[in-house]
């Protein structure tokens, strides 16, 4: 398989530890979003969405969208499992992760935040206000819905790392590298650092990957 | 069950219409979003998320985020299916959902255009370029991702209507709402009018609904 991805991305980052966690292999293509690569004719054709990650299978499919990507893998390569058995577990975990997917990182990501400064000419300090704001608005729901369920284990959803792990590690790597402050969310906190042990999560870190600085 | 949503939230317009191809009925719970019930304490205990749709279940279990619930009705009530049998069609599927849910309407929601008036001043003309430039971005990647694929039919995945065009009708109803140029789309255009003449999302559209004014 062939990730399209860059090292900050953190839909990117999803998709590596998904991978990871199901022991597949693959080849990295580094897409750099802060040149404008992912507006390259040539990677437009691959993905009209101009948008990192994509996945080309074993049979060449390309696949766009980090938690589609993940679905497809739950799918093809079911074990570890990424989703629980039961229904209503499969929806709270998918619930956790898309709280993350379509509340806090849509709002915060670099095609946002370029929109801000350069076409609403937003000052610096009014843009990072802006990020902590939604980092804030959605941590306190997710640490809440952690705290508040005996379906919270070691990991969002039981005692071993699910589709909600997968999003949640990354968003927290984000918000500390721009100084959100995360001591009001200890469950998130001590869920990150649980993932960040297992070489799962570990190999996925942008530091290690192939196009970081 | 009951559905918490709002007659224009689109993210519950996405679950009635999901509902309603599934022939289940549901009890609808408006939560005003103009008057800012959905932070009212009892709505919060429900979903600390502050956002609707909720859906607690036939067993009483409560549901949030509008693709898990869909999801969810998919496993327990599977027919009609709202995603093809095989795994890339899922995948394919997905992402479309996905590139509405995750790329288009998170920056268009009410949350985020008071957040741009209210904190950061924005004028209202720069708010609309604001909200048409994503609706832009999006539906032109939309637009070649289904001019493109064979696999596109009467609706976005062969010819009957899935988790896609679920995600699809509720922002093309957004996008003419605050009058956007969908004429560059042709293909978004024709399926929404497929999706448009069916009773399911018919019987979804905002202005039906229990607490349209």
């Amino acid at each position: 398989m062939k990730l399209y991805g860059y090292f900050h991305s953190s839909a990117a980052y999803r998709v590596r530890i998904a991978l990871n966690l199901k022991a597949l292999t693959y080849e990295q293509v580094p897409v750099n979003l802060l040149k404008g690569e992912e507006r390259n004719p040539i990677f437009r054709q691959l993905n009209p969405q101009s948008l990192v990650p994509v996945l080309i299978t074993a049979d060449g499919q390309v696949l766009t969208q980090s938690l589609a990507i993940c679905e497809y893998l739950e799918e093809v390569y079911p074990l570890p499992p990424l989703l629980p058995a039961e229904a209503s577990g499969r929806a709270r975990v998918r619930a956790l992760a898309q709280l993350v997917a379509c509340e806090i990182h849509p709002l915060n990501n670099l095609r946002v935040l370029k929109y801000l400064k350069r076409v609403l000419g937003v000052e610096e300090e009014a843009k990072w206000s802006w990020y902590r704001h939604w980092i804030a608005e959605g941590f306190s729901a997710l640490e809440s819905l952690l705290t508040d369920s005996p379906d919270t284990g070691r990991f969002c959803h039981g005692d071993a790392p699910t589709l909600a792990d997968v999003c949640l590690l990354p968003q927290v790597f984000n918000a500390e590298r721009f100084q959100c402050d995360l001591s009001r969310y200890p469950t998130i906190r001590r869920i990150a650092d649980a993932c960040a042990e297992l070489p799962a999560f570990a190999k996925a870190h942008p530091a290690g990957q192939p196009d970081a600085a």
